[in-house]
């Protein structure tokens, strides 16, 4: 029996030497050896195809960050790992395999906005869940975590939004993170004194 | 005696209706009816044709900038409108004017990537003077003025990067950019005891 696991890495590959026009249920049966039919009980269009393929990337990125959003070191910590994680697989996977990576680009461009959507507000909702954690024990002083988490994340889009991939190879790259994490760093650690006015 | 604003006009209007394959010397000269020898007397090439336009395209976004970061206004508001003002430029082009946006955008693709980065820097010079204004007069409190206003910079790209064009209609944009820009104000007013570690 075929699994939809099974599917789905065939279909990464003929996305992969073909791209998202070229990937139907036809094409992954063919790459598969099997009739249409028994791929066409998985996935009953094109569509569906492209968005499981989308679904299971997106998974692949937000699987690994959970697991850091959960880690019992100090929030502080895990903050900087997480968004470094972040970017480390963004930029791996842009350089190990730009074919790959230019697909998946194209895919989530015609996937349904919503898919993506969700994809960021569940990234989003990791760094909320560090952010109340470092409000819970001392290290952070934050008014609103939502609205921070979502700030964090807009703000550092160069360094792990795909669009900026062309950016990835700056010899400042590494440089100009550090330093404008450790700003957004300043802004929400705990011991701020505002000024008078 | 035709002037090269006389010509850019034209080109830009040649641009806008057939984008910059279709915006050689030869359609400008026809768009104005002189002789090509007339425009090749300004710009001998296509590219010479195509960097005075995306240089005249970079000089009203960085001309009104340089305007509002040499104002005697407070640095802190300074800093907010100067944002602010890109913001509403960039926006203001893709809204307004969405086939030039594009032809721009592909203009800028194909230009000479020194040209580019050079635009960037007279911004980011120019968030400088700002910020090293306000350490003079005592309202920021910031280590290394030319690393912190790359960063504001690349910290707001979703807001004024051509690149995000796609987002600036997001209902929640004005409260995402003001969320991010008082967080990033936090990080660089003076006034901010560190803590003891």
């Amino acid at each position: 029996m075929l699994t939809t696991e099974q599917i789905l890495d065939a279909a990464e590959d003929v996305l992969r030497r073909f791209g998202p026009r070229k990937t139907t249920v036809v094409d992954v049966a063919r790459a598969l050896g099997v009739s249409h039919g028994t791929v066409y009980r998985h996935f009953d269009t094109k569509a569906a195809l492209h968005e499981a393929i989308t679904t299971r990337w997106f998974e692949r990125v937000t699987s690994p960050l959970a697991t850091i959003a959960q880690k019992p070191s100090s929030p502080s910590e895990r903050l900087r790992e997480w968004f470094e994680t972040l970017m480390a697989i963004k930029q791996h996977k842009a350089d190990d395999d730009p074919e790959l990576f230019a697909s998946y680009l194209l895919l989530a461009k015609n996937t349904s906005q919503k898919i993506v959507l969700a994809h960021v507000e569940i990234m989003i909702q990791q760094v909320e869940q560090i952010l109340s954690d470092g409000c819970a024990d001392g290290s952070f002083e934050i008014d609103n975590c939502p609205a921070t988490a979502r700030s964090l994340f807009f703000a550092t889009f160069r360094f792990h939004h795909p669009l900026h991939a062309n950016e990835w190879g700056d010899a400042h790259l590494k440089e100009d993170f550090d330093h404008l994490f450790t700003l957004l760093e300043r802004a929400i650690q705990k011991g701020i004194a505002y000024p008078a006015d």
